[in-house]
């Protein structure tokens, strides 16, 4: 495949960062890969696993030179890491992030970047529930989605370079903007990561359920919540404060729907729960169609890999 | 392996009962297997798939002479079907279910049995988001749990046999009284289930979320939460409705906590956010050392299924 950028710096090396570099190496997108983390054991791990042709023990010297910075830090910190970042770029270079939130992000990290550097902020809506350098993999985005969120009047070349990049390392890649992209996550991760975290927390509160008894028998659906609720606690505490006002209405109208369930439960109305529990069936089906996962029974066994 | 009972009769032809029979002829623990379902059409697709060594068009042609009846019907028809099974049931005959609420289930069913009849409730923990006879397979109880929930006073010989068939099928298994066992799936399974019921639904109902963006970019978090909302509306329509309080309580417990981290998102305490989601990861951690699934990374991917 056609190198696409001579020099790559990705600033922070945990699941994202070193699944780009795995993938990057596989499909010969970059010249040299550099890599930065603000702590000292990240970087000794990655040297250990190869991860980066060179780990950097300084921003400065990661970025130095570099065609494409990644910022593939938590959503919290971008504007700290912009704002060391922002004199030390090339010009012409581009800078693009990794982050789930992406109307914060921009408000961040755009004051810090030069007139002559082209800011494309995107969003790989991929990840597992581990995290650091050592979980990274080069599959990661096969056949996932890459959100890029550039705003009006950026170089529609530097922008298709970065869709190349991504189409690279095997994801689809669709353009949104900010505001919908945060209201779209909203409803289809960050919402559900909070009440995943909430479940997982009641279960372990409870005094009358022994926490081996919750373990033990942790059948289909809590299982899935478990997973869900393992997830990266800083990156997850960074997402609901930046993307604050989504989050909070979808959960406001998931309360309401939940209340109304509730009722219907106390009632007896059997219909209403018929009803409700058939059309949430039908959009399963809908994303089996689009390809976004697969028919095999799974639910609570993990497929092949449970056994 | 040895065989148990002479005659099983699988009463109602699903996910379950179709993965018992599978799983019985695997390890031959029973003599000859005869099913009956209410609908014609399922006993039809029993007949063309070989499920069940005879299937038949009563309850009185497959219960006659059996010595395990099973049933396998949705748990709010429990008490319909037992009144026309009591008067049907040999001497020294077992009689067990497989539904996912206990003490309900006792109470429907326990009446219609007659005094020489053993009547030994139990829950396989164990399905996946698929119904109707052509979803069995023969693997799914294997390292599954399966509890029993004998009443005082059962004969110890006949839950004996009962337990060695489970562990024959694959399972498992535990003795646990019904209300312990009604409490503790409504944490790990039944408020789990219908808060993901939810969640999908307000997704469905998103006036500025396309359906097709939802199922699009349905990362993570979300699919896991369709896969669940995808199971099948009667069998869980019945389970609130018979485990409304334990359900009711679990729920209104998680409202608490829900509103407890919706006041830190809005206030921007992100400390409480971190240690919350910090605790979860653990009880992830100690699900896996449970042996109860396995640490590949699977988030939102499907692991090596969905590529």
């Amino acid at each position: 495949m056609t190198q696409l950028y001579d020099r790559v710096a990705l600033i922070g090396l945990g699941l994202i960062a070193s699944s780009m570099f795995w993938a990057m190496k596989r499909a010969g997108l970059a010249g040299e890969v550099t890599g930065f983390a603000r702590s000292a054991e990240t970087r000794a791990t990655a040297r250990e696993i190869g991860l980066c042709d060179r780990v950097c023990d300084t921003m400065a010297q990661a970025v130095e030179g570099a065609d494409l910075v990644v910022l593939c830090v938590p959503v919290g910190v971008m504007g700290a890491v912009a704002a060391e970042l922002g004199p030390l770029l090339k010009p012409g270079a581009t800078v693009t992030d990794v982050g789930s939130v992406k109307a914060d992000v921009i408000a961040q990290v755009g004051p810090h970047i030069p007139e002559n550097v082209h800011f494309i902020p995107a969003h790989p809506l991929a990840g597992t529930e581990h995290s650091g350098p050592r979980s990274g993999f080069a599959e990661l985005f096969d056949n996932r989605w890459c959100l890029l969120v550039p705003a009006d009047g950026t170089d529609p070349s530097a922008t298709a370079r970065l869709r190349e990049l991504w189409e690279g390392l095997g994801a689809n890649v669709e353009e949104m903007d900010a505001e919908h992209h945060d209201l779209v996550l909203a409803v289809t991760s960050h919402a559900p990561h909070l009440i995943a975290y909430t479940m997982v927390g009641v279960a372990d509160d409870l005094r009358r359920v022994t926490d081996s008894e919750v373990i033990k028998y942790s059948a289909a659906g809590f299982r899935d919540f478990t997973r869900i609720a393992a997830s990266d606690p800083t990156m997850w505490r960074d997402v609901f404060l930046t993307n604050k006002d989504a989050t909070l209405e979808i959960l406001g109208r998931f309360t309401e729907e939940l209340f109304a369930l509730q009722r219907a439960i106390r009632q007896g109305d059997g219909e209403h729960l018929h009803a409700y529990f058939t059309r949430t069936r039908a959009i399963r089906r809908g994303i089996i169609q689009a390809g976004q996962d697969t028919d095999a029974p799974d639910f609570g066994r993990g497929g092949g890999r449970a056994k």
